[in-house]
């Protein structure tokens, strides 16, 4: 099962509006069947397993990282698939919450007189296909914040330096991050301070660049953007407010209401109605800032560069007005590593509805 | 070696103004003596580990952390007592800086034609011993800050909600912490404001609470505060400006002139001639602003709750006037753990000057 999960996180960031899912069959002790999710979603990791396993899939174990599908779409459900194949056992690491699932597809195996084990390294299974869970589950993606601060939580000195806190280690993983990503948003503050290009610049993984989306209520972005120059190759989402007429540079423009406060949650619902499952939000501190404000923050992927600055600097997160300690919701850290001389540690939210 | 650190690292805070040394002689692949340097800085490591070798240290291997004494204090120096003892070769991780020995101990052992082995986990002893070599080098103690903030760095909410911002399992560490130096201090608002004991409140090492230090340039705590009250059992130094009249409730006063910017400086050259070689700062945010401000900081233990309070919490360092990004001097992460739902790491400044 730990082998179908790195299938499984291969392709995260890329199959939305589907989970990223994998699969390995095994008969007699040996792997004859690898599969997960290709882009875009299709074909499923059952599909991919079984080509590969050809005849040898009659008589085998299939270990699948979330319950087959059981709806028919563009293509026949995989449990079937599953059945037809001959697959004598399954074990799947977690079920599917999609209603046009839910149970389904391990009803259509059982059926069949196909041993089913669940549960297996479940937690881990829900970790890496969050982000399709909490689109299921709360109708938005996951949203994953990403701050890079020195220890006091300062992203620039008192004369407004800013590049760079982190070294490039940590620049690296911040690219790796956006390729495992459905869409990175940022606020049109960002866009106008740095103008920057929000693409995934890693040898090899230059194809991985999710899509751009600015919240720009305004549509105070100048033309000459960046991220609006290259959409034809990676797209970039504009959301706005209605009322904003499109602009020829726009390509998709997206318009939003809802109140100030509340506004954030419709933009977020707007993107998961859109498929996407996973959104890490770059910036800047005023868009963190309204984000933790609306308790919309899902995971953490906290960059650390060892100095302070000190209180005269710019804090990444704005003011959040916290009075009492107790009612402050905690993250519990998942994982850290070192990046060079800077370290990341990924928190999550342990209260995020997909447990 | 790795044995002898260990047991150096066993009394750590507890020898000054002597360093902590730990030695493991062993004889035909057996160990037939330990020792390390004892309460009070005597006896020392190799003293207690020739008592328990007997005659087996005859032709035996010494394992010692720092280079053997050679000046005559109190006792005769260890070095002629390995010669003595018919030690045949001695595996030494680091040189004494002090320079009563300064290579002298090698050369008698090399005089007495013992096989010398130099530098073996050299970084290592030098990181246990930091204390004593800033000591010797600085001629002022180690002065590690110790820092308990949210993942944004804030120490209390808006309304001032501090208890607790880190768990149990921190706190636990913080006094553990304790235990490994030889003097806790704070500025006299942390007295004022918390009132608090700055004892070593660990199961079994109750006994192992540092000295005391406040300062309290205008010397405003009160003879009613809780670390002037149990003196007899642990001692509290006072470190006020010249010209304040002694208190009959401050059992240890001490005067330290200078302007209000190398005070600080001033205070440490005065510890460091008392003998203090490991010094922890526990507070409050302006004792450590100023300290960082000075560039007096050499470690920072930084424990961090997976929390956020944002811009309008208290920051625990304060401004700092850091303008340019390249100038700010960057520490390095020696260690990390998680202590419950938090975590604590070390920090070491590269260019403390023991290297």
């Amino acid at each position: 099962m730990s082998a179908a999960l790195g299938l499984g996180r291969r392709n995260l960031g890329r199959t939305w509006p589907n989970p990223s899912v994998g699969c390995v069959i095994v008969k007699d002790g040996r792997v004859v069947g690898r599969g997960y999710t290709q882009p875009g979603g299709r074909p499923h990791a059952e599909t991919q397993a079984l080509v590969q396993a050809g005849s040898e899939a009659r008589g085998a174990t299939a270990y699948v990282t979330l319950e087959p599908c059981a709806h028919h779409g563009k293509t026949p459900p995989c449990a079937e698939a599953l059945v037809a194949a001959g697959i004598q056992r399954c074990v799947i690491a977690t079920g599917d919450p999609d209603p046009r699932v839910a149970g389904g597809g391990i009803a259509i195996l059982k059926a069949a007189g196909i041993e089913i084990t669940e549960g297996v390294l479940e937690a881990e299974a829900r970790e890496s296909n969050a982000g399709f869970f909490t689109r299921i589950k709360l109708g938005r993606p996951l949203v994953t914040l990403k701050l890079a601060t020195t220890l006091d939580g300062r992203i620039a000195t008192l004369s407004g330096e800013s590049k760079w806190i982190t070294g490039p280690g940590a620049r690296a993983a911040g690219h790796q991050l956006r390729a495992t990503h459905d869409a990175i948003m940022v606020g049109s503050g960002t866009v106008l301070a740095d103008d920057p290009e929000l693409t995934c610049r890693l040898p090899g993984l230059e194809d991985r660049s999710p899509i751009r989306i600015v919240l720009d209520t305004r549509l105070r972005i100048p033309p000459t953007a960046k991220l609006l120059a290259d959409q034809d190759r990676f797209p970039t989402w504009v959301v706005t407010k209605p009322g904003h007429p499109a602009r020829p540079e726009m390509s998709n423009l997206l318009h939003v209401e809802g109140s100030d406060s509340a506004r954030l949650r419709s933009v977020l619902m707007e993107l998961g109605a859109r498929g996407l499952t996973r959104v890490l939000v770059e910036g800047g501190a005023t868009l963190a800032t309204n984000l933790l404000k609306e308790d919309l923050v899902d995971r953490i992927a906290w960059f650390q560069a060892p100095f302070v600055i000190g209180n005269d600097g710019m804090a990444g997160i704005g003011e959040l007005g916290r009075g009492e300690l107790d009612r402050i919701s905690r993250f519990k850290l998942l994982s850290e590593q070192r990046v060079g001389p800077d370290s990341v540690a990924l928190y999550s939210r342990p209260d995020c509805g997909i447990g």
